[in-house]
């Protein structure tokens, strides 16, 4: 790759994050730092308490990866966390927890690849010993299960994080020339406005069961999330939702 | 994959061996032994001392991967390591000290995931600190270099060794298995009666143009196709827009 070719491929991996939902090991976040940095991610989040202990952290990343340490965002909550990345990328290794698709760490590379050019993206890890929950997942626009050895499926949480970036960093690479633009996607803070209108339309059209209001949601966040919305589109979808409400309230008869 | 894909893979994985050149940590071993056997492979062979302490071991493999500690090969030479090898296979990230060709995990894992179906394959890594020498790659039919950010080439071992066996595993799989099924789409009369129905409602509630109907139905088919439509989902959109109608006609007021 020539000169050009790289700085394309620091523009793109710059808008790519790392964010560890309640990470229970320090010594995990070194280990995610230096796999990080070693394919190019200098931006990591952690959602979940600051005060892990830094000698710990450093002995795995190294002094050479203890600048990425220094920039961790520490932040109290998912939403904090997420709010202004346009595409969100859960993994798991359950494919019976949540629904699918649950796709390739390559096919999401090569995604994340062209999608990194014009959009923030997160990679969304969960904790060591469970993983992500369903309520994390609600907020991935795609969820990647890293393929393993049926007898032991759990991998170490910086494992897993090197796949992902390594699959990415691949795909940048061979990607590094500049391509037609991919498209702006919405933020996720514009879509999460967008769902709890569409839940409460559901419920006052008597559509959601009270009991469990989230399962059509799920349905619903899939397919939207499936293709990527841009702003554009959330703004088509409230403004219809907007005007089935007022056609409801305000019926001529 | 079905029952003889994994079996296929199995068939193969038994061949491959990694080999470990005097590795310093004995924590560095453990987590080995976990990446390795998240991929179907259970062979280690070390070339060192047969001294590492056990719990740091342990405490990164952990107890689900103990299996392959014990059955660790400590020998105290390279030849002895690798005589009875029929490809092996060195990793260095530094071009500039052996001569080449160097090859790519996924162009090398090709290769094994066929040769390893009738020969035995050693991956061989070299301490954390220098890698492999000439002395030893010598002994190699193939080098293998990871690709890595120019600013941070250091890889942890772990992280070494995972890459190349997911690479392996992952290459292993596609030549097993038959792909797997992509998810089955809904026909075009399903959409095309959808679109309708919401044309309808969406002309119902006067949120199109009547001079230019297909303005913002363009929009929407646009957004519902980019990421294509289940058959399922389109039966919870028509589930939605019905009861839109109804909510609208039968206003309680």
């Amino acid at each position: 790759m020539g000169r050009d070719g790289h700085s394309a491929l620091k523009a793109k991996t710059k808008n790519i994050s790392i964010v560890l939902y309640k990470p229970k090991y320090a010594g995990n976040i070194g280990s995610v730092a230096r796999a990080a940095k070693n394919m190019g991610i200098g931006n990591i989040v952690v959602v979940g308490q600051a005060d892990y202990d830094r000698e710990a952290m450093e002995q795995r990343s190294t002094h050479l990866a203890a600048d990425v340490l220094d920039q961790i965002r520490y932040v109290s909550s998912i939403d904090e966390a997420l709010h202004d990345f346009q595409y969100i990328v859960g993994t798991t290794s359950r494919m019976g927890k949540a629904r699918g698709p649950f796709l390739s760490p390559r096919v999401v590379a090569d995604r994340i690849a062209d999608l990194s050019q014009k959009n923030k993206v997160a990679l969304l890890f969960g904790p060591e010993d469970k993983g992500l929950a369903n309520e994390q997942l609600r907020f991935c626009h795609a969820v990647v299960t890293i393929p393993t050895s049926r007898e032991f499926k759990s991998l170490n949480l910086s494992h897993a994080v090197m796949i992902v970036c390594y699959e990415i960093f691949t795909a940048s690479s061979a990607a590094a020339s500049p391509t037609e633009a991919s498209p702006k996607l919405a933020l996720s803070s514009e879509l999460e406005g967008m769902y709890a209108q569409i839940r409460t339309l559901l419920a006052d059209i008597g559509f959601l069961n009270p009991e469990n209001p989230e399962y059509w949601m799920t349905d619903l966040r899939r397919f939207f999330s499936r293709g990527g919305l841009l702003s554009r589109e959330v703004k088509i979808i409230r403004g219809i939702s907007r005007k089935i409400q007022w056609s409801i309230k305000n019926k001529k008869t």
